[in-house]
């Protein structure tokens, strides 16, 4: 078996950790108990892009045991755990990955695990795989689909689509209720909490939060911060997410007006500079930046760092910059994402459902093969539905079904007599 | 001007309540100012089918000043407030309802705002007007199209679309965000509780509630519920949604369990007999069953009559119940909705929003006359935006607009490049 | 038996109320039970000055059936329910008391209550009672102790132990934390609210309330409030308790920029002019104005009537206030307590701890006949426990003892070694 | 200038750490202020015993500022931070503290700051040093008086004040409100959290939480919990403690049905053994346990050694003790206090105000030489309303005064006229 990690020897150190995700990933476990027992994967290869941490150790083993040959490299050059890196390969994975890869090494591996074996199923996680498999690999390839876990990929493959150019059928993962519906709200919400309290070690009850977004993230955040005792502003751009905050019994005023009284700022609105240089000037002295969005750009950090007369970092995670009007911000995390850098991310129990999703999504295309066309399909109802319901069992909660009655009255309603 | 109502002297009585009405609907208030500015609605004829309320009047006003004739009938045989229809005749609206008519007299009521002029925009809250045109009137009248309230009557609509039998446009007002997204969640969690209240006077703190459906109007009065100090278990037959509930904070078993430890049960399923008997037999003694849902079948009021070996009646709405094991229940509002039959309905602001939405389309269908097709439309996004955008200025509040640069970032972004 | 009421036919109709009264009073229930079998107040004259509603009816209702022999008038002239009396009269009480009464009506009937017999309980809700007796009754009372439900009371009996006047000991039921720590959040909590909407059935979704004081009364509001959506801002004069606000996670301001923000108004702080005229004027228009607190002082009445323009009544419990600067503000109950006016008062659930207490003071006077000097006394902490014990049995509640071994770790780390 | 450290090398680490803790304790700034431009311990020898922490750091800055030499030892021998540390001895403080002392070098460190100066306050933080003066110290000092951050320090100094041999008088301050009604509430609530988050990574949204103890401490933690997503039990002994939490909200049970439930569980009894090895045998296979109270005897973390069958660290934190049943239940920082070993205790906000009260009781012995008794006193009123006041003032929160008429009516209510 083929593979290019840091050190092998940190094997055992990373078994304890993906035991210890396995631990909270009951839903996965419960497909992996089946996975093992029925082999709907035998004989079938994959290659995955995916970030290599203990969560994605657990989903790769599950594959694994189904009966695939797994091989995988890590979907962004700095978030490969090294001792999980490890595990898996002792446990059989090729894995092509390693913490602080440069750019060639990054698409060194990922052309490692398309060559080491003809995968017939392609998993991706930001769909840099799926592009590489179209652009790059010129033989022909016995692929019966592929998954996308990011809402970014998913964005890639469907203009893609759109393009008429997909060589094979695609499932978006990212679009599976028990997946966008509980990582954003519950994991976010809470992880991003966890990453200020890290950084900062402030309290929270009694400080203006200043949450700008009100989407899944945003409310999940504002929420969790109300819960810690804060008094949460939200801004919006949208009028009717807008009212929904304000009829939630936050406040909500324009960032401009928000930028005076906030203590706390956290910006999770998928968009660019939703805090600008203009309204860090506004800010009190002390106030705290930080970004629970995908991308590093919604706090103005370049402008910010143009703007500030002095920079010093205070804590790790926590930078401070004066203003030439001779207050001070701290910005955290460089303005990234502050749950994964200065918190650890998703927690376990979120990953379990979408990597759930993962194992089924690909448990379905080997059962479809041939069957689906070459285009973006949802993840199919009535497996988030069957993600939902393990899950649910695993928690130990049991819920009502339809009886032949109630089945009728829908149905009746529905068609509208 | 022709109207038939109770009496006509109350209604100086039901001008104050109408006043009463207009001081929350600032949304309402906002287009009728720019109506009668604009007289948008100029020497249209409109017949409307509406529950004759304080709300529906202020919404009847609006269209009068806006330039509209307008003649109305009551949606329903019970709920016109006759202080409010007479005051409406003073106004010079042509009304045809009074509380308590009989079958006859309610559909003699809707044939006559049909022959009192030739309507060119039709509004209905349950489609009965809407059928009633098509089916009995023969005549060709000059109708730019219709609105529609209620989901069961959109749902009427969408099979008369798909049989092709639609004469002319409709626009689901029940579908706009600015109206569903609220009027559930919002309105009926707070009035459940209202009319739960004023029937009972029970302390809910300490109380175990159960909510007997998750959908918007369920976690509308879970969280009412909660912030009142219950203990909420949410029973649900939707996995997904089971599982956000949980996640949410709320136990989650089946009814079949909740109804062994609940103090106060309320449902809002959409489906018949969530509660059954079978149930009943399980509860403590001094249960309190009510409900929350459009149609008055999601307790078994039929099979908890037949079983209970006692009936009397304790205090206006609370019925109590003698079971065959000696327990006693107690149901409220006969297990029709308890939030109009105990309290008062939604409260203004949330017809505000309902009836603002009924505003603009009405113009919308004024402006865009010859140009719609004939099928049930949903309400125009921008249209849905402009009455949350109304909304926030009427309580005072300002929120953000993108910059270009965000523009253009977002346009970017979902063009996937 | 000698009566006066007002009509002894209601008596069935107020038998129903006292029984869904009982229903949720378990904790009455229980000792009742008890008193049935043990008969702790055989042969004893209870004299009894308390408002005559359904819950009172439970507790009297207790005594008698403990052995008691029980007369009874009215607390307040107005607050006497008749049905109830009559149910009461024909359970054997001698009831003196009617809806209505006027000031010489009111201490002829107290003065009754001590003739008919001679008491050797004497139970107060105000001192009225005990006043009398102290101050005009000459003979020779052979009067084992007396119980005070009110704080007012308390103050009074605690000025006449402090003047050496007291003729027998006094138990102040007021003071047990199952009661005050319980009526004033949790009572008064929910029902202010209750009241507030059924006099204005407003949505209290996006609004701003401002609540007055953050003693148990204002807590209990303002949590109930936030947990109707909301956005609360508390006023304080007390430092610690302001603090404590902000922690809690709501605003806090002085009056004066309250009220130019606030759109409900509930005042709550035990002093006089809360909420004064020239906070009126800064009001926005519709303001709503109320009040929680025992006394009609706390908002302004008298000044606002004086500044008014125009006054009428909009609803039941509704007055527009028109101010010279053309705003309006609508003052609910005439500032009377909101909860007791427009809605039902506490809840049978919170009479049932304040009554249990009186029950068990009643039978511990009776058991320390003698034994007590003639000063007030708290409830004794035994019998506060055991009111919780019993409430916390009632409702299905199991609770931890403390084992052998914690008991002594307790009592050695009290003890400093 | 003498003193003991690690390595003043560190000093400028150290500057920044307290440069952030001064950042969140504005009270104590605002009073550092006024003791920089008034000097009311000018001169006074100061001997302190507390954790050498970054907000002790500003607590000891302000007091030299004030004027006094201080001479500070550590409060617990694994506690000092040693760049802290260094940079008190670069700001002029006698430092003698390292972490990692053992117990012979303890005792010696307490001795030098004794030695160094005669005393004239004596601070501490549970007593060993006051205990050392009085019991090791023979020759005269003039010490004005002490002060006592901690509960068990206060218990210490009672029990010597009740056997008549306390030789100064002492403060309280562990008694202010603003002390104990903050810390424990507000800073452990949210500080337990934090560190079972940095321990596990789990997530707490849908967990069941159980919370052992409804005191400060726990009604803070389980408040956070719930305002993170789970469903939350208390365990207690108290009745009306439990009353108080099943009126909140939450669900009570013996902690012998919790244990079977539970996911996460939670001490804070100020008690031994509230989870015994009986109760963790009932428990989930996975179940989370640790402690928030001030001694590690609150889960038998003995008995549990004792009792598995198998013992290994997963992460930081995290011991996995695998029971005879085979189940594995996860132990946090050995069943020390959760938020100060895996995560940073109290955050400084909270630190503010209880030094806040430090440095007013010290000015106050002070002022007061010779006029106080050698007794244990509370915190005085004034100055713990002073420490709010500027608590608030340096929030930016502004409360109201009463007015004349406001004063003279409480005066004459409560004097009971």
């Amino acid at each position: 078996m083929s593979y290019k990690i840091k050190d092998l020897s940190l094997a055992s150190e990373g078994k304890k950790q993906i035991e210890w995700a396995e631990r909270h990933m009951p839903t996965l476990m419960e497909i992996r108990k089946r996975f093992e027992a029925e082999k709907p994967l035998k004989g079938i290869n994959i290659s995955a892009v995916l970030h290599v941490t203990k969560e994605t150790a657990a989903l790769v083993k599950t594959l694994k045991m189904g009966g695939a040959n797994v091989a995988l490299a890590g979907s962004n050059p700095l978030s490969t755990q090294d001792d999980v890196a490890a595990a898996l390969v002792e446990e059989g994975i090729s894995v092509f990955a390693w913490k602080g890869e440069n750019e060639t090494e990054y698409y060194s591996n990922i052309e490692s695990i398309v060559k080491i074996h003809e995968p017939n199923i392609v998993m991706d996680d930001g769909a840099d795989l799926h592009v590489y498999i179209h652009e790059k690999v010129s033989s022909k390839l016995d692929i019966y689909g592929g998954t996308e876990e990011t809402t970014t990929g998913v964005i890639r493959l469907k203009a893609m689509e759109k393009d008429g150019v997909l060589k094979y059928p695609l499932i978006a993962v990212n679009n599976a209720y028990t997946k966008y519906l509980f990582d954003n709200r519950y994991g976010t919400g809470q992880s991003a909490i966890d990453g200020i309290l890290r950084a900062t070690n402030i309290l929270i009850a009694g400080k203006i939060a200043v949450v700008a977004g009100y989407g899944w993230v945003g409310r999940g955040i504002a929420n969790r911060l109300r819960g810690m005792g804060a008094r949460v502003i939200v801004t919006e751009v949208d009028p009717i997410r807008a009212l929904e905050a304000v009829m939630d019994g936050f406040d909500v005023m324009p960032i401009a007006e928000a930028s005076k009284v906030g203590d706390i700022f956290v910006t999770a609105t998928g968009n660019t500079k939703a805090i600008r240089v203009e309204h860090m000037l506004n800010m009190k002295d002390g106030a705290i930046l930080s970004n629970a969005g995908h991308f590093n750009v919604e706090v103005d950090v370049k402008g910010l760092k143009e703007t500030a007369v002095k920079v010093r970092n205070i804590r790790p995670y926590v930078d401070e910059y004066t203003l030439p009007n001779g207050k001070k911000v701290y910005l955290l995390a460089d303005g990234r994402l502050v749950n994964l850098a200065a918190a650890e991310g998703h927690p376990s129990e979120v990953m379990d459902m979408s990597f759930a999703n993962q194992a089924l999504a690909v448990e379905y295309l080997v059962k479809n093969r041939g069957k689906l066309e070459k285009k973006v399909y949802n993840m199919p109802m009535e497996l988030d539905y069957e993600v939902a319901r393990i899950k649910l069992k695993s928690m130990g909660i049991q819920i009502d079904e339809l009886t032949e009655e109630q089945k009728e009255y829908l149905e009746q309603w529905k068609s509208g007599t």
